[in-house]
């Protein structure tokens, strides 16, 4: 794991903003690179702005059939195209025949998918292998390039409650999170981080291509393992809310013990797990339909191989 | 002015939640009254949780076919019913035959009507107008119950501005906006903000019913005076942000040459005014549809006249 891999280039790169279409940091971002895209221009670099729920955009809602970003399974790209499928399915395949086939040689090499949450969660680069030195070695650099500010990484290989993401047709999928930020609305602090992360990842794919070396490095991530409903009654209906001293708390220590909602009459209920976690997405608009208050997490350090481009695909330049 | 005014005692009170499906804290609130109303219950009193809009609600979303808090317009309150009116205009009708009619002595005393904003506008009273003290006394009573935490009074009664709301029904019609809170999520700051006001409220009726007088008295109150739309292209895009000086300023004074917007290549745009106002509803999310990125309010102080219940009422009890 300590060793230097030689990876090919990384030539093709979208960036997509409106997968879901009331998150308007990305939106905006990349309506303004369709306009002119030099912002987003490096040497030896295809940077393709792409808008991938126009019509969820337009009405500045999530979705209009069902979500895109849970769209990407084998079953939805293989079945059979028709004016019956769901928008976001009809997408979905459109999108996989414009950036992939999935799992093909000739998928981009990278897609970021824009993204806010109403979490407090800061910036966040949602990765969804921890085997992809690539993807990891972008995100050492960036959380270098930022820092003191802080880029979480939050993992996500759990094999139950990894979603089939827009970004999954990628060879290197990348999710950038970006909050808190409300639905519907475009706040200037939130456009600008998202705007800054985009630019130090795509000068380290420029770098990488140029033949830059990085180095064998460790990254600490949030790796996902469970994730926790709200209290209900037996009718479905929410009987309490994210406690006030778990809320905007994303990524700090809950012990077990700790408060984690508070019921409409004053209770407290506590988290009843056997060690210490970090949640994040709490109390994320979205996740109500998901039934999830929040995602538990637990921090790790990953070991990361040092990664430089194959002499091959320099070659080619 | 300073006098001191009979007014009828106020018997019959209703608190809707859900006119925006969206804005949990007031669904929360009245989901749970509807279950048990001890909390809301006070002598003498009928007190009536409502939920306003509840398909809404039960899509999470602000509306089905229109704002159901523009529709009471007399047009719309007249027009003839049938299955083609848009699901609000209909909803609005039932709800004028419910609490009103509008304007008719059989009309609800008061109605409050619970909305959450994604503005930084703490707890919010809405009035009407200026000549009901009935109102402004309960404003300034609430004001004082709930000090050192703030309370303000936006006061909209103009002309071209106002806008006719679900809770115009009543005699007294009281909006209450609570926030920050993004749409679709509840926070339990929120919620227990919202609560206590409405306590608050119901305490104030219940004390002028039982024929506690109240003097005359000053309160402060932010007069809607102009809105203001965010800068845009000749295809109606969007090319500013709120700036990052005046998002979450909301209720603080903006002076003529204050930045105002952020455009997205980083110029300021400032406020051109002549004098200094006060903005809120700065960057609302549901404002955007209506091409408002804040309302500018000019701060002054009223003075309302002292009341009492009439004997007559009294007599009643
Ligand atoms: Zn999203
Ligand atoms: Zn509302």
């Amino acid at each position: 794991m300590t060793g230097v891999a030689s990876l090919c280039s990384a030539r093709r790169v979208a960036v997509f903003g409106g997968t879901h279409g009331n998150e308007l940091s990305g939106v905006a971002l990349v309506g303004l690179w369709l306009q002119d895209g030099a912002e987003i221009r490096r040497r030896g670099l295809e940077v393709r702005p792409f808008m991938a729920n126009p019509r969820a955009v337009q009405q500045r809602t999530r979705y209009i059939d069902t979500d895109l970003n849970r769209a990407f399974t084998l079953e939805n790209l293989s079945s059979a195209q028709g004016e019956d499928l769901p928008y976001e399915v009809k997408r979905a395949q459109e999108i996989n025949q414009l950036f992939g086939p999935m799992g093909s040689p000739d998928a981009y090499d990278v897609i970021f998918d824009l993204h806010n949450t109403t979490s407090n969660m800061g910036c966040t680069l949602i990765l969804e292998s921890s085997d992809d030195h690539f993807n990891l070695q972008m995100a050492h650099y960036i959380k270098g390039a930022v820092a003191p500010v802080s880029c979480s990484v939050l993992l996500n290989d759990h094999p139950h409650l990894h979603y089939s993401t827009t970004r999954s047709v990628a060879k290197h999928p990348v999710g950038l999170e970006v909050g808190p930020q409300p639905q519907g609305v475009l706040r200037s602090n939130i456009f600008e981080s998202m705007r800054l992360i985009m630019k130090h990842a795509l000068d380290f794919i420029e770098l990488f291509n140029e033949g830059m070396q990085f180095p064998p490095c460790a990254v600490e991530v949030f790796r996902v393992s469970e994730r926790v409903d709200y209290p209900h009654d037996s009718n479905g209906n929410i009987t309490a809310m994210v406690h006030p001293s778990l809320q905007d708390c994303d990524w700090e220590p809950l012990n077990p013990g700790d408060p984690m909602f508070q019921t409409f009459d004053g209770r407290s209920v506590e988290y009843k797990g056997d060690c210490t976690v970090c949640p994040t997405f709490i109390n994320e608009a979205a996740y109500y339909e998901k039934k999830q208050a929040f995602v538990v997490t637990r921090k790790e350090t990953l070991t990361v191989m040092g990664i430089r481009v194959s002499n091959t695909m320099l070659s080619k330049k």
